[in-house]
């Protein structure tokens, strides 16, 4: 044995525990199925972009509040860092992570990665809301992005009064570029894209904007001709990230573990069922159980090395339980959009001890 | 305005946020007055090395519990991470984490950068214990890491059917090399060398070993010649990390934020005191406060602009109160060792907003 290195400025991963996100240009993946706990690393974070990465010089920042307000105001990252902050655990979930008809070899972050959690710490929109001096006439406001793209959505007031927030931390440290450097919205539950990274500006007004960000996305069309717009909070959802496609299985006992969530508020159980969805079984969850956020759930298991198939749902405290496919199907038609899909999925696992995706098809 | 960058593979700090630990060589302090929130990034953990940084490869990886037991395990990775898990977030200090007379240019960092926080997964030695069938006979257990130190302890078993665990698995990714990887132990809030690093052994025995980390190290002597070995559990502390030199402040109102800990338990109280401690002041406390963790604490005040010194205490659930320097010499001795070291600190806030680190001399 020879001493190793000393202490050095800044950490690096083992060289045998590399990991990385897929890209698919417009956005990238978490690995969730070789992550644990319920932290997202920020730089496994998933990304979703519709101008790419912007840059912003901090010194040149600034959020301006306008519009219904009685003292419009134009702050500083300062000038935001020194209002009185907030830190909150949640999930941020793209209301777009789904894909259609997937192959039986699709690792989690191919077909649900699109979701992540961090530390959010910032100053809540009631706080800057005050401050500005919202006028009571005053029912949405309107979220705008530094990007290129001028990323923009229209929000009620009630969220803003409720749990919404500027972020400028994330697990400790500065946003990450990809995530809004130096600060976005964070809307605990909503679509991701509601979360406005690089926020720029914020109006007050009565009545929502329609920017071409809720007509043409993010607008769920249905088959009977009718739109759903607005739609903002993200229902209950889970994913078995083990076993999971590309890892496999041996016979005897193991630990199905996973991950739950939803919108509406917490986790109530996460279920597995072992047969098609005849019967469910409660996996236990790890506390701290909190609201709007990724919980870890586990459940020891015996695998007698038989073709077995291992599902897995969500249900919240409000009451709302994950769908089928079919289900969500009936609901909206078969060519319904591809926003606020949350099906249930699972595994197939051979007798060899591969582990396949396994899903209902879209048809 | 031009679209930026791609989704990437692996996200990136903004140029414009750097952050960086302070290396000592043996140590890396985490630059506690650049963070917020909770949770501290794996490449900003604090380091404390016996023998450098230690390169492990999984594959050659082996965990061997023997002694008494009545099944002696030799444990791979793998193997290991099939057993039930579990996630807490916890932080970890090293005893060592003071210095004494310091100039008044002092960083968080330099003067109690050696404390960090992670979530952490992985598997509870009382599983592992049972497992291999741990005789009642046995009250100690030894850790022995695989770094070339060959840095060992000896802990008592009841904190192995307490909360003890193996952890291989650090803010959701696998544990960084600095801290262990591919597993380390975890006392959740004891001193952070009994949190073995790189571990290789667990051994169960009816006594201590004494080691030369509980001879020669981390064990305090008195003045009176008496010494205390095996302290292990690590009192309540606190410290300000806004306002913190080398930042400056402005006349008026701010939020004065900090953490509070203890190995005890929960915090149950975070104070601040602007008259030199003869009266305290509470500060709020973010949630969720869990066992054994930093937490964060905020107080709302508005600065006049006149010289003020602002210290903060810790109280923790079990009724323990962060002491001052005085106290801590009168109860051990001006000559007593530089462990278990939780004096009041705070800052001095000059005219000029300059804010300068304040401590009672130590003599």
């Amino acid at each position: 044995m020879v001493p190793g290195p000393a202490a050095s400025e800044l950490g690096q991963r083992s060289p045998f525990a590399e990991i990385r996100r897929e890209s698919y240009g417009i956005s990238s993946g978490t690995p969730l199925e070789d992550l644990n706990g319920t932290i997202t690393p920020a730089d496994l974070h998933f990304e979703r972009h519709h101008g790419g990465v912007a840059m912003i010089d901090p010194d040149r920042y600034t959020l301006t509040i306008h519009g219904m307000v009685d003292r419009p105001l134009v702050l500083t990252l300062d000038e935001l860092k020194q209002f009185p902050a907030e830190t909150r655990t949640c999930f941020i979930e793209c209301s777009g992570n789904f894909r259609r008809n997937l192959p039986e070899e699709t690792p989690p972050r191919q077909f649900i990665g699109l979701t992540s959690q961090s530390e959010w710490t910032g100053v809540p929109l009631s706080v800057l809301f005050q401050e500005a001096g919202a006028r009571p006439e005053a029912t949405w406001f309107l979220a705008e992005g530094g990007d290129s793209s001028r990323m923009a959505r229209s929000i009620p007031m009630e969220k803003a009064w409720d749990d919404g927030m500027v972020a400028w931390a994330q697990n400790g440290e500065a946003v990450r570029p990809e995530n809004g450097y130096p600060a976005r919205l964070l809307l605990p539950g909503w679509e991701g894209n509601t979360c406005v990274k690089w926020l720029r500006r914020l109006e007050l007004s009565d009545r929502p904007w329609m920017t071409r960000w809720e007509t043409a996305r993010y607008t769920v069309a249905f088959d009977d001709g009718r739109a759903r717009q607005f739609m903002f909070v993200l229902d209950p959802r889970s994913v078995i990230t083990t076993p999971a496609w590309p890892h496999t299985v041996r016979p005897g006992w193991m630990e199905i573990r996973g991950l739950a969530w939803s919108g509406h508020g917490r986790v109530a159980r996460a279920e597995l069922s072992f047969d098609e969805g005849a019967t469910w079984v409660q996996a236990d969850l790890q506390g701290p159980v909190l609201p709007k956020a990724h919980t870890r759930f586990r459940y020891l298991w015996r695998w007698d090395g038989r073709e077995t198939t291992v599902l897995s749902r969500a249900v919240d405290e409000a009451g709302n339980v994950q769908p089928t496919i079919r289900e969500l199907i009936e609901a909206r038609g078969v060519g319904s959009g591809p926003y606020h899909m949350n099906p249930i999925t699972g595994w197939r696992i051979r007798p060899d001890g591969t582990v396949l995706f396994r899903t209902e098809r879209w048809a």
